[in-house]
């Protein structure tokens, strides 16, 4: 087991109806004015809004509004929203919504409370000395961002979604309720059980070992959400589903699932690129096609890990370490597909002659390697790219 | 599930030699005197002590002493500690120790900076504003209070062993290095296995379903600890067990292996007045006798969830509910006696006419009951008290 800091201050109020409690919850830390963040109008439609704006007014809170958060959050919205933040004296940044709004919340709170642009601190000119806080009404179970203590944010002048990683990016508290979550499709739906699960498996394939408590715990949330995910896509409304991808949601994310192990994301870089690049390609979706591509390539590196793997969380009973490893990452890519998520990249209609271009995106145009459970360079990442074809 | 509010925001320090960054975690917050608590001589003997002053004086630290705690944590030594820190302004409590350390170090930081008596927070006379910051460097794992809202205190003059919960009680930071509990004889190791997993069962067996993620979880720091615990018995210098062992204690009681269950721990409600009323009961062996009895008393009232509990736990293959829910208690039974517990009350050299006293205590004068699982009443715990015979 390596040594680890584990910080995860988020405080979680779980349940149903809690985002009519938000007032009184922003009101109990002695915030006045916070700057609302959300997405498309779907927020108006459900009513959300009308009950958030409502627990807001009663509480005395002013709001200035931000709406209109894009998938892949850009960084002209945040520069938008800071400059904002600042002139109204925003205290704190709620985040209404996804891993998208989440995380463009996150970077206004930083662009907010630091001067110069927030670019320099992804490229590491400058280290962020503070943020203003964040509160979360999550509104679908994915990202993870709601307890993280990282973001994305994309550059659309350099053609680039890069990540930051700080205390300074874990909210404040967030409101789970997983009733807010009936209404996401099954497409999303099943986007984000392989986004919570690729958050649990690329610390689980790390290398650093014995970690038998880590590895239980992350099973478990495996296993807990493999169950929910199947009874979602027949009974999308189950309470008890929902709240468990939820909260495995949180967990999956919050380091739990990586104390003592290696902290590496290698196919989320992957796929940082992919749907960097192609703005039609959901997050998910890409780690659906990325993952088992990824783990048939680096499987020979730790054939017990992944046999452990297979048998624990697909119930594999092959005794054969290589054969049980190769059973449960095609386990794990049947049940994807089971979800309807795409299997190849062609699924996603992406010519085949930018996957050099992508390859590219990945390394920083051959200026780094992915490091990881298996270093990947620029000749390899094309080979998994290719091997998704 | 139920709904619940998830909040555990002590930083986590974890791994080899991090005591000795100590003086530079207490001035990265800018405190700069703190009281230090600990218990008897042993951390002068290890060298523990000369570390941690080494690490504060060298940050620029003030340091006002308070050795001496005791187990079980009196509240004559609180009151004294509480104004000492007020006289010497202190910032901040650092414990280090075990439960009983940090329990002290928790009523000393509510004493210090509150008015009047602590007792009266105990009894529910008043509601603590607030509490000096608590800092743990911890050299036991078996209490949990390192990353909890809970802490016990005894009061020798009303015969009474009472707990208080709370945010305010959550420690600021805890530095865990399994290194330093190496030296934990086989008994309090023993103890403290027992105690992390009473923390997981009480939650566990609360009336509150379905909970299938944070059953999971909760099963896996059991499975963990046990495993680790057997090795411990032979190799107590083994790193990677005592590194499980601390990481458990901590999650099985900051409240993770608890979301969405009823909160209730009947059996160290039991065992309180156990402890409380005999000082020589370590707390550890007092749950390992009542464990196992108080399940044979309540273990109707859901046996598939016991059963679920041997299967999944203790690898119980029967396929009777009854039949595996009697052999899961018995199995864990076997353990603890297996790590060299005891398994009566008799083994503890009290006189049985005590029971009618325990009970008294327990019901605080019959006046209460312990609700949890099976609502339990002064004839009830007596039956259980009698059962242990």
């Amino acid at each position: 087991m390596l040594d680890f800091t584990y910080y995860a201050p988020t405080k979680v109020h779980f349940g149903k109806g809690k985002e009519q409690q938000v007032g009184e919850i922003v009101a109990s830390y002695g915030f006045h004015t916070v700057m609302l963040q959300y997405g498309k109008e779907s927020i108006k439609k459900s009513g959300l809004y009308d009950t958030v704006m409502a627990s807001l007014s009663a509480a005395g809170i002013r709001v200035v509004e931000m709406g209109g958060v894009e998938p892949n959050p850009k960084i002209t919205f945040v520069r938008e929203a800071a400059e904002l933040a600042k002139k109204e004296g925003v205290e704190l940044i709620l985040a209404v919504g996804g891993g998208s709004v989440i995380d463009s919340s996150k970077y206004t709170a930083l662009a907010a409370a630091n001067d110069g642009d927030v670019w320099d601190f992804i490229t590491r000119k400058r280290t962020p000395e503070s943020a203003l806080p964040v509160g979360v009404i999550l509104t679908i179970a994915a990202a993870g961002s709601e307890m993280s203590g990282s973001a994305v944010l994309s550059n659309l002048e350099l053609s680039m979604k890069r990540g930051l990683n700080g205390d300074f990016n874990r909210p404040l508290f967030a409101i789970l309720n997983p009733e807010l979550t009936y209404t996401v499709s099954p497409y999303q739906t099943a986007c984000g059980i392989v986004d919570i699960m690729a958050h649990t498996m690329e610390r689980y394939f790390t290398d650093c070992e014995p970690t038998p408590l880590t590895d239980r715990l992350a099973e478990s949330i495996l296993v807990s959400v493999i169950e929910a995910g199947k009874v979602l896509m027949d009974t999308p409304d189950d309470y008890e589903a929902r709240a468990t991808m939820m909260w495995a949601s949180s967990l999956s994310h919050n380091d739990l699932t990586g104390c003592g192990r290696e902290n590496a994301l290698p196919v989320h870089q992957l796929e940082h690129a992919l749907s960097g690049e192609f703005d039609h390609i959901a997050h998910g979706a890409g780690l659906a096609v990325l993952f088992p591509a990824w783990g048939r390539y680096v499987l020979e590196k730790n054939l017990p890990r992944f046999a452990q793997f297979a048998r624990r969380v697909w119930g594999v009973s092959e005794e054969d370490d290589r054969l049980a490893a190769q059973a449960g990452i095609e386990k794990m890519a049947e049940y994807f597909a089971s979800l309807g998520m795409p299997q190849r990249l062609s699924d996603f209609d992406i010519p085949k002659n930018s996957l050099a271009k992508l390859t590219e995106l990945c390394t920083f145009g051959n200026t780094r390697t992915v490091k990881s459970y298996v270093e990947l360079n620029q000749k390899t990442i094309q080979e998994i790219f290719e091997s998704c074809y």
